[in-house]
């Protein structure tokens, strides 16, 4: 092989047509081998259920299978061990794995690609390896579901200001707050699990019509453990449905941790001191001694921005393309393999968050008693003497009114001013305003009275144990 | 009531406290009122099964429940009737509705708004949206299916050349190329379905922290028709993944229809000649009177990089946001909205579009007998001769170097020639790169040849008679 | 004309070749007069340049010239006044302002057509509503840097707490924060400032090849206020960089002012507590009636999420887009339409909300003071005795550490526990841990002292005065 | 140095305050050092500024500035020798470089950091970083442009279908075909040239709020090659328009790309058959032989996917973030290196093959003959013999259907028939139809006439000369 540019064209596996090599620059911009390496353990798996496969229905005799698998086995330890010598020349993980068994067992190597391609080759890799990357996520999501429970658990009796429009709504418990993420990544949970739904085995598709051999797919699918078989060969190998809807779900997922990321930020900001992270999670400053920076949760925050670029990206890769393959189809690969490490790192990162949080129940529950926060329950309570509502929001409006004007709280308005602006108030109107009392009040299903927060965290845990089961 | 500045505060069913009125750009800005109006029958059947469940825990008497639901009765008949009077000082739909009903019905309407908040009202408005959005797309996406099975019924003994780079790749059948589009879609109606999976009843939760009353949301989830109530408040209020989701999943199918746009955009080109659309489908231009433009394929085309953009408005918009509601919420609706329109709009034209398609079955075969598709075959036949497969494509390369530098087709090549290559070449090599030889040996599951694209047929049929069902 | 489907076809100006009508599905996808009736100025405005343009070149006689501008200027006068009659069957604005130029001069008015296509007389219209939507934006953008102007003037005196990681850092002038905007905006104007510079008279390219006419297109150009002419008619009608620039500096505005937007979020915010916005500029809750939402700086946030989307969607309709005009194109005026009414929106909001906003100077100075943000200042004083900057660095932060433990404030250590940390504190630390001498400290250009911030105003109105003269 | 946790924290430079070790999951998320590596040339170069400006306002001494200075020499050369050794624990750039210099010059080291924070130095280095990015940019859109130049110059005589809605529309020169993606690209070196104007020099903004020293910031700006300083320091800090800026221009130059890679595409499709690749700008298949791939133009097009992500996530990223400086904006540098080295990339790629692009003359020459694209002409000659245009549009609509339905070319039609259709109709019809007729009868200025065309190739020629003499 003498590495002359005409000849070098040769050394491709497709080099037959070719008279001159791939120029330099085309090569750099062509190869994925840089990135699809991951791929290995994937492409290995998929090649020898297509090799068992192929001596099943005759094509392989059975010594050449038991070649075969061996020389794959030792390239997985290749792998493994990180001795796997990787080349741009390889082009991609397809070719570099079959020239490496070539190496290894011989010319039988260039049997293995009998009836496949790298199209169906390539799209049976990223299902697979989807496939990984959605249940890591389910367990490190359920890992943060079971970090906020416990925290929820501790702040069962803590009370806290809930706020809408970032403003002092009304008083609820630590617990009843925590629990909303909760059932967010429950739901994340639920939506990684439909994915697989839609993921059927595309190997045995060749380039775009079939091949040549009545190829036992069923076998492969079941080997390789999936469900269907995709019925159509231009649609498994052109498609990425199966890509673009796990990024989406990742990127609901990021979203959801970018705003319980926020939450951390602004609980940790001097002016809230509502938690501190632990120091471990903090940076300080090259300038300014006194600072312990949130970056975790800064970045957490940030990386959903990225997530949502990537979606983007195969969205916009994947419009107006024609059937079947095309080499637009390669870089998906990127938004999916920086998604799916960026996902592991965030959620792992907010579970240690979470975990280490220190609240501050002191400075919830002020927050919680100043700004009249407890105004609804006041409506309530003149509904209660017979006030269509939308007129004790009124009157209720005025006394806020009135009584912030001079900054005097709820609890000490005085009887006779509050029945300057209605008749119906009275004694008991000092009990309704209780941070206490107003926080039992709120007794619907899945509010934040303490009976109703304790029977939201049995149902979390019984969800962790349902969905505990099913990883 | 007067009207003037210092009074107009107090007209908003919010206004106590408040002694200006809004600014007008503030009430521009702020008023939703100009797009939310198409949630009307969805409030107006939220506050139907709300106030029915007040009277079954006795917080409306059965006199008022009937008052109440009479009123609303009218209110749908005025909104069908597009006799109802919208108001931009109605700020959103939720006040317009109560404000109309308290001109029907007195000041019990101002009941009504008893045990919830707008912000529970209109989470439980979106997911009633989106799951009639969700229906509608499922029957259309249907309705496309079919479409394209009839035409693969008609195709199924069309030869086309398969493309794979838009190189000519290998022949395959029409009807095999259609039905990757039936199959693509099929995994879209199964995502639509699995929406609602994660769509939770969120009324009863109050403004963040449930209410003063032990609401039976039970019953107001079984009248509206949800399997799963919302088990916290703030979750319910504040979490959009509903919305998300299904904009993740129009997104993903509208560039499913991108796809075949493009295809019919380049079937219809002059240099293709593959099909031609409808005349009732084209364009003519101002200046061009030969033209016949497929304005139709174009814009679903790029329709979908609209909703590209929708989707990642809505993920920037939810980044970062704290709990629990936020104003930024009500921007979703623009983003759902118009989403839901255009994908009916998509889906419904390219059903037409497909149907009237008429395909030029000749310029289809003569393009798949040119170009060396046959060459993917000839190496097999080599394989067969007991060449190992990619020594046989490089056999097959040189061919095809060597024929093309002087146009001779495969089918011309000399055996003199072909044994130079490979002694291996015998005169059965002429059958084998037959057009419909090189079709009917695409033997594998899911394969062109004609018996397997049948099959698909069958299976097709099968799926639009199981989903049907259960639409 | 009857009406008939058979005849309709021949209603459109590009009728003649066809026999049936456009499907009434088809009408409603296609159709883009439903929101490009806003160009109706600028395509009257461009039909006037070319008209008289024709004349002198002698394709029009002076009295056809004189009639068709007759025309043009009752349209102008229809659509000023809303009586212009719009209709979709008419297909674009071009045909509507065509339709009833022909219904009010008669068939003369067929030749206005003369040397244009649709496809330059659209990127015409764009190129000048651009312009519009351009100088509007600017306009919009000096009005805020005004209003941030005023601010920062009466905000000189007033220390808050600068921050990083949202952590209290160093003390700074309100002035100096406020005119960080101010900057930022600068550049903004800027950026639209340098719009122009691409944008070329397209009008006068025909479809794509040009016309039969030696057009002069430099007369039209200069009618226009266009610099340049467009020099190939390919890119002139196909080429929609000027959109996509116009919406990179619209997305970067609207993305600096929701920062803006979520600062005042913040301050407004019970426990920051440094501003309240006007009343006018607030909203209530229809549950809890203390609330004042600051819904508009919320909506100013949440809008950027649009821009980002619509930046996103123009980017992937073009990408990949052959030459020349395609219609796709036909979309990219709802992104740049929708865009340039909310950033006035927008602009206009904030504008109003930051002249409004009524800073707590009292609160912001108590904020200051908590925190130890002095310390980068305690550690320049240990820099100034000697030490290392990153030894000083050191030094104060155990310092921190120590007295953060107890509560004591750094004004309080005693001398004592200093002069353990190091021997270099002195009796002068005092002096510099006062908040007043750490912001005057601030000396470099751009810092926060007073003299600086100044210097900074002064600057400030210089620019104003500058961009205003050239608006 | 113990290593232990409880001493690991004091190893950072900001370490002073901190008794515990980052988490290793935290340092994972949080070093920035695994890419900002690239930034160690304009991190020094800014460095080197600052000491010599400390050195001229007396802050270091003469020999504290030239032992730095030789430092950071030394620095310079082991970066660029690669064996400067990053460390993970060193977070950042700034500190990599900080803790070898120390190593190097010993505690003097730490003085450097003087008179400047982490916030503003990572702002310089982006800065500088940009400037390079653009510099390099341009040059390569340049090269760009000159290869289309030439293949434009080499085409002025063929003539090819031009394209609207991919229908063929009327014939055109090559030359001019290609020049309109000259012009496209004349314009993105533009917006980058004016990219510098709103790159304003941040460094001396300390950490936010300036420093204590009387920085000559004219002098640093001076030294690095700004034209101005950035007015505010929290703005120089916090802002990343520059960065926003550039991944518009670079994304608006990347779909410039993408519409060309498409027209590659599309020519060397065999349909069309307009062109081909070199051979050493294709790559074959695995299974087909007779394959030729365009993958360079496939990536080329697919990669602009990527900066739209990109810039879609910066967007999102910076959306809603308060002042100052968050952790959040290093995540802006994986964008902007990516993009950065993407685009050099794409327009290497493009340039070589463009350059290499083998024109089918032929070919195009009878796709230009086909398909009535002479129509607009006759419709043109019709006006000449006096109707309107409209009217002459609807006659020539109605020949192109009576000669289409039986495949009769324009040129022999009868003139008996073209005289049912309207008395105009001459002999000189005939002439009418010539192709090389309707291509010189673009008579207007940018239109496809040779003489035309030759005046934007000399156009484009004095555009090279122009730009080139500011490279």
């Amino acid at each position: 092989m003498s590495g002359s540019p005409s000849d070098r064209g040769t050394e491709k596996p497709w080099g037959g047509r070719f008279t001159v090599a791939q120029a330099p620059l085309f090569e750099r911009l062509n190869a994925s081998i840089p990135f699809d390496h991951v791929l290995a353990p994937y492409d290995v798996a998929g090649s020898r259920a297509h090799v068992r496969m192929l001596a099943s229905i005759g094509v392989l005799t059975s010594d050449e299978k038991d070649t075969l698998l061996e020389g794959l086995e030792r390239i997985t330890e290749e792998v493994a061990a990180g001795v796997f010598a990787w080349s741009l020349t390889d082009e991609d993980i397809h070719m570099a794995v079959e020239r490496r068994l070539t190496e290894i067992v011989g010319s039988v190597g260039g049997k293995m690609h009998t009836g496949r391609s790298r199209n169906d080759q390539v799209a049976l890799d990223l299902h697979l390896y989807l496939r990984d990357a959605v249940a890591g996520h389910q367990h490190r999501v359920l890992d943060l579901m079971k970090a906020l429970l416990v925290q929820a658990q501790q702040g069962l009796a803590v009370i806290m200001p809930g706020y809408t429009h970032l403003q002092r709504a009304q008083p609820v418990l630590l617990a009843h707050h925590l629990l909303a993420y909760f059932f967010m990544l429950q739901r994340d949970w639920l939506r990684f699990e439909s994915w697989s739904a839609t993921s059927w085995m595309p190997l045995g598709s060749g380039a775009l019509a079939g091949v040549n051999y009545p190829l036992d797919r069923e076998a492969v699918a079941s080997e390789l453990g999936f469900e269907h078989v995709a019925p159509n060969a231009m649609d498994a190998v052109a498609a990425r449905d199966s890509a673009f809807t796990y990024l989406s779900v990742a990127t609901g997922c990021a979203l959801v941790l970018s705003r319980l990321a926020e939450e951390v930020v602004l609980w940790s900001n001097q002016e809230f001191g509502f938690a501190a992270l632990p120091e471990e999670w903090t940076s300080g400053s090259s300038i300014m001694p006194q600072k312990r920076n949130p970056d975790g949760a800064e970045l957490v925050r940030a990386k959903s921005a990225g997530f949502l670029g990537r979606l983007q990206s195969l969205g916009a890769l994947l419009k107006g393309l024609p059937l079947a393959y095309n080499k637009d189809l390669q870089e998906d690969k990127l938004y999916v393999f920086q998604s799916r490490e960026e996902l592991d790192l965030c959620l792992g990162a907010m579970t240690q968050m979470v975990t280490g949080l220190e609240f501050n129940a002191e400075r919830m529950r002020t927050a919680a008693e100043g700004s009249y926060a407890q105004a609804a329950d006041v409506a309530d309570y003149l509904v209660s003497k017979g006030l269509p509502f939308r007129e004790a929001h009124r009157v209720t409006g005025r006394l806020v009114a009135v009584l912030s004007e001079r900054g005097t709280p709820m609890s000490e308005a005085a009887l006779t001013e509050l029945r300057e602006l209605s008749p119906l108030f009275d004694s008991d109107y000092y009990e309704t305003v209780s941070l206490e009392r107003v926080v039992e009040s709120k007794v619907s299903p899945g509010g934040t009275a303490t009976g109703r927060v304790t029977e939201q965290l049995s149902h979390a845990r019984q969800v962790l144990d349902d969905l505990g089961a099913r990883v």
